[in-house]
């Protein structure tokens, strides 16, 4: 059983508890999960929520360390989290393992907790977002959502937080080709990592650089991704990082986009889900698995229409 | 009734009468048509399919009448269709309009299509795919599908057609800024119109800005996506423009990647439309409907979960 007071009070074994039955895959769990979510929902959504996302090498958990213990400094308190649809069917993930955070992994006011190895409907995504609310429960202001760039993992954290963030290593001109097609579209900013020792000025040009791409595409609104500096190692850069996505909020919430975003992501979480529960449903159903390949196969093949396929599959149901 | 030996002999008239047919409201029209098209399904898919987007005023008319006629000249028959999904819901669509394209529309070669109006399932872009099958039958060797970049209408042509081509217009530096997040992920080539009289430099410069900006992104296997200049009016670089498309067409072939992508695009086809048809279901099902609006207010107003509002919505079905 939970105590939900505990929890709210922000003890950290209520926490980690209420997140091992969010992320159990027994049946009864995940019912009970659901209410449990649903009873805490009055006092969720008051943290910031940041996604960072960077491939391996950029340093990651050395830029978090910093960064975490930095909003820590400021009297707030911080959750890691992590999204790795990488990660091993069994046993956790090494994202937002304690042993690479060790300064912050000892700190009270932080709370790290590593992907979750699996996820029913929804997928890794589905337990992070639920996590999230838990943590915000539990009182944290400041929640960090972790993730490598792969598959569609990026996509999913984008769409669960307030301000994404990409970081980057220091390399300009033709070195440049690393970053993904649609990475743009999604970072609200980018942030060029080990700009120190002899890379500050390879960084310095490299922001150029991507000052420059970022001026080619048109943007919302209010804000216009913008390109920092930094070296999470010697801490350097650190506060502009933090400053830069605090007024981010600023602007955010004077014109509505604040919350208007977070009512979008809602909406078309929920519409996903209704999709995804659709598709399971198709799965389950031995009708349906019976026709489907040969179907596929058929349209692939020319030898059928896409509709007159999808028609009769969605009548098998 | 269509007839089908007529329209696989080009048959103008048995074509327009199969594109009407295809475009139909009427339930039993529908019916009819998917019978058509899957006995045409053999004659289809021997085309190039070219998408070719850009704003109101990069020169799309007058560069379609020139590409059109200069492919013409090579022997080969093309046909023109539009997606235009900001037409109005009665009467016909500016895009595709023949006054536009006058000399090309007075071509035996040539076949303009107008864009539907509107489309039941799948849209207007469902509607523009099975009419290209139909143009395919007919004998057409090039399809053209135009479209403004309205709403997701990009994403649709670049999921219909072998190569998708955005127009430009000659604006480097800071003027750049129309360009739309996501739409260098969907270009395969960039081609800057209205290079000609003072705007050759200046076309030359945006070119550069564009190659770099490419420079940026990481690609596919075989191709980078090419940045092209020409000028429809002075019909000057159109040859180039075909040039490009042919190499990409050689290349895409050699490795197989030309029957891939068309082969996904079938299967993505096929699961769009049996997303499409679930929803249908979901939308004409007076039990969703009734609870649908409640409780998407309740999951922006954060009063129960996604998952709970989901599993609802998918048990009333």
């Amino acid at each position: 059983m939970i105590d939900i007071e505990q929890l709210k009070q922000g003890n950290r074994r209520a926490l980690a508890k209420a997140i091992t039955l969010v992320e159990s895959k027994l049946e009864r769990h995940r019912i009970e999960a659901q209410q449990l979510l649903e009873t805490l929902l009055p006092d969720t959504g008051k943290s910031l929520r940041i996604g960072i996302s960077g491939i391996p090498g950029v340093g990651k958990s050395t830029f978090i360390e910093a960064f975490g213990k930095y909003i820590i400094g400021l009297g707030k308190k911080v959750a890691v989290l992590a999204v790795d649809p990488s990660s091993p069917v069994r046993g956790g993930s090494i994202l937002g393992d304690k042993t690479r955070m060790e300064e912050l992994s000892r700190d009270p006011n932080a709370y790290i907790r590593p992907s979750p190895s699996e996820g029913a409907l929804g997928g890794v995504a589905q337990k992070t977002r639920e996590t999230m609310l838990l943590c915000e429960a539990a009182g944290y202001d400041v929640i960090l959502v972790e993730t490598v760039g792969v598959g569609q993992s990026e996509y999913e954290v984008a769409a669960m937080v307030d301000f994404f963030l990409v970081l980057m290593l220091p390399n300009a001109g033709d070195e440049l080709q690393g970053i993904k097609r649609g990475i743009m579209e999604l970072a609200d900013a980018l942030v060029i990592n080990k700009a120190d020792g002899e890379s500050v000025n390879l960084a310095a040009r490299t922001q150029q650089h991507y000052q420059n791409a970022f001026h080619l595409i048109r943007h919302g609104d209010f804000w216009t991704p913008r390109v920092e500096t930094c070296s999470a190692l010697n801490k350097a850069g650190i506060n502009s990082v933090w400053d830069m996505i605090a007024s981010y909020q600023k602007l955010a919430e004077a014109c509505g986009a604040f919350e208007g975003k977070r009512a979008k992501q809602n909406a078309q979480w929920m519409k996903k889900l209704i999709h995804q529960l659709l598709e399971q449903r198709l799965k389950e159903n031995p009708q349906v698995q019976k026709r489907m390949g040969e179907l596929h196969q058929a349209v692939v093949e020319n030898t059928t229409t896409p509709l007159l396929a999808a028609k009769t599959i969605v009548d098998l149901l």
